[in-house]
């Protein structure tokens, strides 16, 4: 499997009047976590729109085991646990700095024609990039 | 059941540069559709966090079938399916203004102590209120 | 002058751990008013795009006079006191359901082509339906 | 004076249909401004309100030269230009890879007891913090 780490801060825009950050702002945490996981791949989310390829979002969920809060340095581990095919499906953990498990979550998204909206195949280097993690697993 | 629906207007501030209203703010959009739900039965969630009672969120999913965009008027339909515990379950369905279905979700909150930030049994008041709509279902 | 008001409803999302609105989120309340007030004048703004013209925000200020607090109706006054030429400016002065005064701002938009980006002429259907405010003003 | 750079990558949350950095957007990209540069003065925000103190907005302002895009790593810079009394202001300038300015603002941010609401004096280790700066000009 594809398995990435990185940190995100908290900020003060993405807490709500509870003191916590508002749960539908990990959606973004998410997004981060999954460009960034790209980038480490070689693989730019930018370029590949420019490309005419866009990824929209088919599914998302999110369970809160524990708020985060203000100024936390959250690290949000981003783990593709299948080959993608004609979608691509994004598993979260986010620690916080104590190192407890606070949230996990997942994202279905899909690859689509920018022109067409209908749905394209994966992009051979995208395929490659992803692949070599589900074949050093087997080695 | 409980079944209530509410009008949501989609602004400029929520779409992105594909065009689509971006994924992670339909918790916006549920947020609205669940206050004014509550609302529409007396139940005032400020009020509910005066008197010391907060609703955190334990989990949240949404099912994107199709894209929400700007200016649209959409239809916000909330569900309550199960009496509510120490826990309650909103359901949702989004159309939009030709009466397509292009969202379905739910979330899960709990009830808890805004001092202690433990689970609290879920006001008395609220459950009569909601009460109300299963006991109609059996008539 | 052009003289609209219109109600936004606080959200949850929209406040931070300060108890308060946080203060990015004005500007979202100022889109809301201006498109609402160009409704009001029978221009839809989604239709000025599809006819190729964008109004992309040149300079935005807020003045923050009091505290907008989670579930205020707050009332949002958008006046144009200027016939706009290549350029449009909207002020804003929003008052808490107890009649408070609590923000003032303005925003200055500019026309511009979807396709060139470059700066354009007012639309003339627009101009019209403005400039009858301020004839208005002259009787 | 004080004077700090940050960078900040602009998200897809980030941008809008228009395929900029939505205007509202700026006021979250100043807020990680200020509080990185307070934190490379060995300031928390975080320990300020732990203290009691708040620093809510009182003024904020944004002139859009250029649009920034989607993806973006930006260069935010921040100044603090006078001695902050019972306020602080902060100015911005914000420059794209290409070394473009596309952006700026400032805000104005008084220090508040968390308790009272009311306006407090500065916290002396914050004003020695700044005040080297100021020295260091004069030399």
């Amino acid at each position: 499997m594809f398995d990435f780490t990185t940190q995100i801060r908290v900020r003060y825009a993405d807490t709500d009047q509870m003191g916590y950050v508002y749960y539908g702002n990990y959606a973004r945490y998410f997004e981060i976590g999954r460009v960034e996981a790209l980038r480490s791949l070689g693989i730019s989310y930018k370029n590949l729109e420019e490309q005419g390829i866009m990824m929209p979002v088919l599914e998302n969920f999110s369970k809160y085991l524990r708020p985060a809060y203000y100024d936390d340095l959250l690290s949000l581990r981003v783990m593709i646990k299948e080959i993608p095919g004609t979608r691509i499906r994004f598993e979260y953990e986010i620690h916080n700095e104590e190192g407890t498990l606070i949230h996990i979550g997942h994202t279905v998204l899909v690859f689509i024609s920018a022109e067409t909206k209908k749905v394209v195949s994966f992009p051979g280097y995208i395929k490659e990039a992803i692949q070599r993690f589900f074949e050093k697993t087997l080695e």
